[in-house]
This record gives C-alpha cells, sequence and structure tokens, in this order.
C-alpha cells in the first residue's frame, strides 16, 4: 500500500540523470578516503559552488563578532570583543523583536535593517533614490528570484511565459523558471569576446520566441555566473533601453557586485543605471535587483540570506508581492545582521576598522591572484581555452577534446564535460561541474570552477587538472 | 463541489481583507507609541505567534553558548565558556564543511547532525527504528510540510486532491495547501470535550469529500495549535487504523512535543505509536513527522530550522523527495547546530547540565503557571470559556458575545471575533488573533493567545484583558 507510486502523473521530474551521476560518485569518493582507500589524493578539492568558507577562505572577524554578541549578549559586557562591535551588537539587538535574534522578524526583514540596506544602496548608486519598502529581505537571492518568478508567470495563459535567459547562465534559475512553468529562452553570451553580451543576440533570442512562449521579463547574472564577465555601464544603458523597447521586466542577478577584480572592470548597477537614464525609463522599466550574504566578500553562505530590491512595479503588483513574500516567515535573523553589516562596515577611526580593511584587502589579492594563475594555466594547455575572469567566484574554461574522448564520453552515455568531470574527480580529486549544467553553445564543451579558495589550495588545484589534462590529451589523441 | 464549499470553515472565515486591516492596525498603534502618542497602556502585549523570545521568554544559554563558539571560533579558546560547550562547538565545527557554519551544508543537513537526530528520535520512541535517511533538516516544518504537499497535489488529475485538516487548525498549513491547488476537507474536534479528536468525525469528513475531491493525507497537529489538546496513545492508535484502512498518509505536526504540561498528557510520537502496532501498520502507513528548533524548550524561531522524519515512503518517492528537498540551499547551518543541541542536550555531569536543568524548570514551571491561571481567568469572565491547555503554545478560549456586539461588529463589516481583536488591541493594547483564522464550528468565535510569556507579562495580559472584556459586556449588554 502506497499513496504515492512511481508512476503516479504528479511526481514530477526535475533532475539531470548525469547530474545525479556526479553527485553518486563524490560521495562515494568521499567515503572510499574516509575508509583510507588507496587514491592519488588525499582530499577532494571541491570548486563545484561558490562557497568560499568551504575550500578554507576566512570569514571576516568583524561579522562573526557581531553575530557571536547578539546570540551570547554576555559578550558584549566583555571586553574582549572591540567597542564598536559591542555597540553595534547592542544597537542590533534592540531592533530585534523581544530584543532577541530568537524572535521572528517582520517577514520582509528587520525594518531597521531594511531601512539601512536601502541607504546603503542610495550610497552605492551615487544617490541615487531608493525606497526601503521596495526592498525585501529573503532566505536567499535564489528563493526571491523563484518567488518573483511565480508572479510574473501566467500558468493560466494559453501561450506560456517566456524569461529571456542567459547561455550559458546559473543553473538553479534556470531550473526554477522551469519549475514555475515558464520557457526559459536562451540567448548565447559571446564567449571569443570575453562572453560579452550583444544587442542584436538578444534581438535574436526575442525574435526566436515568436509563436513558442510570450517573453516578459530578461533574466541577467552580472558579474556573470559563470562566465566571470562584467558588463559594462554601456551594455547596461543598452539592455535598459532594450527592455523599455520590448517592455520587458528585468531580473539583475548582481550577488557578485563587490567582487569584481578585471583591471578594466567596474561594478555599475543596473538600479544605477536607470536612475542615470532619467526618463522615461527611470520610471518606468520594471527591475528587480538580487544581493546576497553568501556572496563576495562576506561568503556567508551558511547563514541563508539575501535580499531584492524592486523599482517600478505597479501598486498592484506590489501587493502580490507583499503577499507572495509573507507567505514563509522571516529570514533567519543572523542572516540579516550580517546583510545589515555588509551594508554598513566599519568606517576608519573604528576600532574594527583597521583589521577589516586587512582581511578585505587580503580576500581581493587572493581573488586577484587565483583568476590570473587559471587563466594562465588553463590557457597554457592544449585543448583548454579560458576567457579572462572579470569579476564573480567563477572561470568557465573551454575544453577542446580529441574525438577519441569524445567517442569514449559518447560509449559511456557521458556528455564530453561530464565525461571530463566525471574522469577529473576520480583520477586527480577535483571536482568541478560540467558546462552542460550551464548551458552551452551547441557543439562547445567547457567546466565551471570557483576560483574563491585560498592560493595554496588553487595551486594545487592547478597542479592537479595541468596533470590530469596532459594525460587525457595523451591518452585519447 | 457545492456541499463542501459552502461548509468550508476556511473559505467562509479567513477573509484576508479582515487580517490585514488588523495588521495595518497593530502598525499604526506601534507608530503611535513611538511617536508618544498617549493610550492607556505603554506597550502592545503580542501575543499573536508562539514566538516565546519576542514576549520576554530566554533563551537556553547552553544553545546560544555553543553558536556564539561556533561563530566566533575564539571563544573555544577562552575558558570563559563551559568545556562541555567548548568541546561541543569544536566538534560541531569539524563536522561542518570547511570547519565553518559559513558555508553551504548538505541540503539534507549536515551528516553528523542529520544521524544524531535520528538517534534522539530513537530514544525518544522508546528505541523504535528511524533511518537518518529519511531524515530532512529544512529551514522549517512548514516549509518541509509545503514541499511535502507539492508532492502529494495531484494538480493534472480531473478530481483535486484533498488534505483531512483539523478545524480549529494552524492557518499557515492550510492556506499551504490551497496554494498547492488541494482541498483542505475539514474535520472538527470536539471542543466541549477539551478539543478531542473523534474516529466518527473523521469518518464523516472523509465521507463527506466524496465527490468533491480525492483526499489522500490526514493532517494532524499534536499537540494542538490552537487547541492546546494532546492526543492520547489511544486516540493515535484509531488514526493510525483509520490512515490504514482508508490508505491516507500521515502529516503529524509534532513541533511542540516537548511542552506538554496537562496533569495526565503525555507526548507520544506518532512514530513511536506506529512502531509499537506492528505490522501490518509499522511496515505500511506512510507517515511524516515535522518538528522545528522554533517551537517548545528551544524557542529560536530567528534561526529558521526544523526537520521532518519520512516513514514507509516508497523508495521511488522518496528519490522524488530528495530532488523536492534539494532543489533549495541547505537550511541555516546554525538552526542546524540548535536541533543537534535539542536532540542533545547537556547530561547529569555535565559542566551545563546544572544551568540547563534549572533554565528548562523555569521554562516548564512557567508555562504550567500561565496556562493554569489564564484557563482561571477567561473561565471566571462572562462570556469567555476555555478548554484547559494540555500542551503546545496556545490557548483557544471562546467568546459568547452579546447580540449587540455582535451586530456591531457585522455594521464594522467583521467578523465578531475580529471585531473583539481590534477592540481588545485598541483599547487594551493586547494583540490576539481572530479565530476565524484558524476555522472554528459555524456560529462559534475564538481568539487565539500564544502563553509563552513571562508570568508578569501573562498577569499583565489577564489584567487588560478582563478589563476589557468586562467593559464590552456592559457595553453591549
Amino acid at each position: 500500500m502506497s499513496v504515492l507510486q512511481e508512476n503516479d502523473p504528479y511526481v514530477k521530474d526535475m533532475k539531470q540523470v548525469e547530474t545525479a551521476a556526479l553527485f553518486r560518485q563524490i560521495l562515494r569518493i568521499m567515503e572510499e578516503l574516509r575508509q583510507g582507500v588507496k587514491k592519488p589524493y588525499k582530499e577532494v578539492i571541491d570548486v563545484t559552488s561558490g562557497d568560499p568558507q568551504k575550500t578554507g577562505m576566512k570569514p571576516l572577524s568583524f561579522v562573526r563578532q557581531i553575530l557571536a554578541a547578539c546570540l551570547y549578549p554576555q559578550l558584549i559586557n566583555d571586553n574582549k570583543l572591540p567597542v564598536d562591535v559591542r555597540q553595534r551588537a547592542q544597537r542590533l539587538l534592540g531592533e530585534c523583536p523581544g530584543g532577541s535574534v530568537g524572535s521572528y522578524s517582520a517577514t520582509r526583514g528587520v525594518p531597521d535593517i531594511v531601512q539601512r540596506v536601502s541607504e546603503y544602496i542610495s550610497r552605492r548608486d551615487g544617490g541615487a533614490w531608493s525606497n526601503p519598502e521596495n526592498i525585501f529581505i529573503s532566505p536567499g537571492s535564489q528563493w526571491s528570484l523563484a518567488n518573483i518568478f511565480q508572479i510574473l508567470v501566467n500558468t493560466e495563459a494559453s501561450t506560456r511565459t517566456g524569461i529571456l535567459t542567459p547561455v550559458p547562465g546559473y543553473n538553479t534559475s534556470i531550473l526554477s523558471i522551469k519549475e514555475q512553468g515558464a520557457v526559459p529562452v536562451p540567448y548565447y553570451l559571446d564567449e571569443e569576446q570575453g562572453w560579452e553580451l550583444h544587442m542584436e543576440e538578444l534581438h535574436r533570442a526575442l525574435a526566436s520566441a515568436k509563436g513558442v512562449c510570450n517573453p516578459v521579463a530578461l533574466y541577467i547574472v552580472n558579474p556573470g555566473n559563470p562566465s566571470g564577465q562584467v558588463q559594462s555601464r554601456q551594455s547596461i544603458q543598452e539592455v535598459i533601453q532594450f527592455a523599455f523597447e520590448k517592455r520587458l521586466f528585468i531580473l539583475a542577478d548582481e550577488v557578485y557586485q563587490d567582487t569584481v577584480y578585471g583591471e578594466k572592470s567596474e561594478f555599475v548597477s543596473y538600479k544605477r543605471v536607470l536612475a542615470e537614464m532619467g526618463p522615461p525609463f527611470s520610471d518606468t522599466v520594471e527591475l528587480a535587483s538580487f544581493h546576497s550574504a553568501s556572496k563576495g566578500m562576506l561568503g556567508e553562505c551558511g547563514l541563508r540570506c539575501g535580499y531584492v530590491e524592486l523599482v517600478n512595479l505597479d501598486p498592484a503588483v506590489m501587493k502580490y508581492i507583499y503577499t507572495q513574500f509573507s507567505k514563509d516567515s522571516c529570514a533567519p535573523v543572523l542572516g540579516q545582521i550580517a546583510l545589515d553589516v555588509m551594508a554598513n562596515p566599519p568606517q576608519p577611526g573604528d576600532p574594527s576598522y583597521p583589521l577589516y580593511i586587512e582581511e578585505t584587502q587580503h580576500i581581493r589579492t587572493t581573488l586577484v591572484h587565483n583568476v590570473n594563475r587559471a587563466f594562465t594555466v588553463f590557457n597554457s594547455l592544449p585543448g583548454l581555452t579560458c576567457q579572462p575572469g572579470e569579476g564573480g567566484a567563477f572561470l568557465f574554461p573551454r575544453l577542446d577534446l580529441p574525438p577519441r574522448a569524445i567517442q569514449k564520453a559518447k560509449e559511456a552515455g557521458l556528455g564530453p564535460d561530464t565525461f571530463y568531470c566525471v574522469n577529473l574527480l576520480e583520477d586527480a580529486g577535483v571536482f568541478a561541474r560540467p558546462g552542460a549544467e550551464y548551458g552551452q553553445k551547441e557543439g562547445t564543451h567547457h567546466i565551471r570552477i570557483c576560483i574563491m579558495t585560498p592560493p595554496d589550495i588553487m595551486e594545487e588545484l592547478l597542479r592537479r587538472v595541468t596533470s590530469f589534462h596532459t594525460q587525457l590529451m595523451k591518452d585519447f589523441s
């Protein structure tokens, strides 16, 4: 007796077989390593996700001290912690219901924190107006994105809702679009031009949707994931102009905004460019901009918190947004506090300032070092090419494998990139994800690698990839 | 379809407009108080949610010390914290990816924590078997419940999926059922019998679904929310027998399992009773049991974490459960650690044991005091009757208002219970929720009050309710 059976039509298939196989493989290898099975490596280097602390990057002391003091307020009276930490913790607790991080906050977030996030956005954007009423703190940017998809997607229309999505693009978001019953309409980033976004490609993609679906939104990831590209102000302006003309809602995933390291790159927010373009753009183009405590300098993935700012939404739609964002309880309060610290880091003269600067500089130096080293090494290997990383947590090098390797993959029932990742993991203990998960131009194959690791781990990773890749090219040449 | 809809206590009573009005009112009053507007009270007592720390209950030191040490590991070397706290924090960090609470964990939870939660369940249930593979840690029990609804509900079938739900029942869950496109099939708890669940009522409810929907599951809240009732082992046995015969999936919301204070009451889990009933029940009846770090003794709502244990699910369905529970990232890691502490409190001989016992005893004494005092006071007022609270965080006293009060409510476009809550908030500064939000028998009206407050707050609340209620009865007599 079982209420649910495998062949029940309502049990939904969501996951790719190949990805599942890769995850079973990593679990097996981890278990084998635990049991002392001999392998050419003692530990797996896992660069599958943008999770800096997993690979040994250190959290920011200022964030952790404040969180610890909020959790255990006796620390506020303990002069081991810097006085600005203790004052900040005291103030934050005063803003939490019941003076505790153990209470539910308002579902949109602690109002004082929402207010300060709004002020932070305004400062970031050269004074552009930001309204706290349009900011929603949530358990993460992907959570917010899924909720907004749910509102954008009309499941009852005879024509399905389309959402323009980058290729390559962030796989979780694309899955989320599909789950809502919408159609991702792919637009291709130009790999040869450092993964640039071209306007003619957006036009082509939009035209391709004709007769298939009704595109209502344009999903952008900037800095790019997995591309590592950073959009110029000019490019953003053109995209906004396009969205204005075609009446598309812009979904701007900007979670890597504080990790831009390309020499000529600069992060400019969609919100800022929109504000600076003035009417009719600034008061009509609908925009959702996402940010997170998990990514970039903070890297506090385990805290589970992010926010979205909404611009130019119809008040009637905002009512649905309020409802949609209220159906769950609040985001974790400690995550909200981390967001507050992100929005308000220590200032010159504060006791915590010197250490904060030292730690953030160290992270920045590490990322620049890693991305340059990886770029150099990948491009030095035959059959591997890599575009420069300008920002974000990833590189997306391209594999040009010998035909015999591709044939071998086919025999194993795998795509060439998955075949590569499976063997890279098995033989070299490097866990990377295949490009197929992110979308790639027909006939091209990639792997995604997170570059947020301590430099010695990056060096070890590059050694392993070099050795594995060289051997593979030899074996199949 | 008409029979059920006419009698649907949720469709009829859950007027979102009224709830929204109440929330606007509380925001206005809070703002007025902030601005120094004179009112008969200086602060609002908010007893709308089971959020103990919001009303001033203290968190458990052991939990907070461990969390603080995990966040800021320098504290592990600081001998100000008890040695068992420091050891535990050290061990927990060793179990987190990268040794940090800032990394993502496995989506189902840190494996070692899942394992210990499983062992805890087994101890709780007198040694009944528990498999860690069937346990999923999530951002909260409501999150898990919504995900399981999503798998149970067949949106493509010509007959809609039905879920038997208690009246009164927890409103968030009922909303969640409706959001998934399912039909809540109400079964009424017997108020006069202390909100007991009667088998004939379950049979009646199931029969009422005929021709309306296809009931696949039975949702139970034990200890009851908002009823405060605790089911006997005998009653649970009967429910399991019923579920077996009717092939219903049991969804057991057991988040208040550690707060049972009725003199003759005892919490027995559905899992335990199921195991003890033996075959054919123990190996066929499908069960999901939910627990949370937000409720009961821990009361850490702000951390956002809970777990569900699944029993007897078809392996093919479990595959979809894995997928469903993997589509988001992990639960907040600090919440997972709080769950671990819940599952493994200090033991006799541990340095933290005496304080832990003192604090938990204090909470227990407070709850028993509050529930008894509230019971006595409510029942002493004409037009108010209250069933004894046996467990959980709430009482659900019944209002018998004079006809003129009911008329007045009607003129204001409000249900009598919402009218009562609006005035109780405005005049007495007590924020309670109307029974309509939870479902109630036609013609009856209630309010829900959380009893998890410090005793002095409870006394002040009872003074305010007494004074307000007496005046209201006089004004409308």
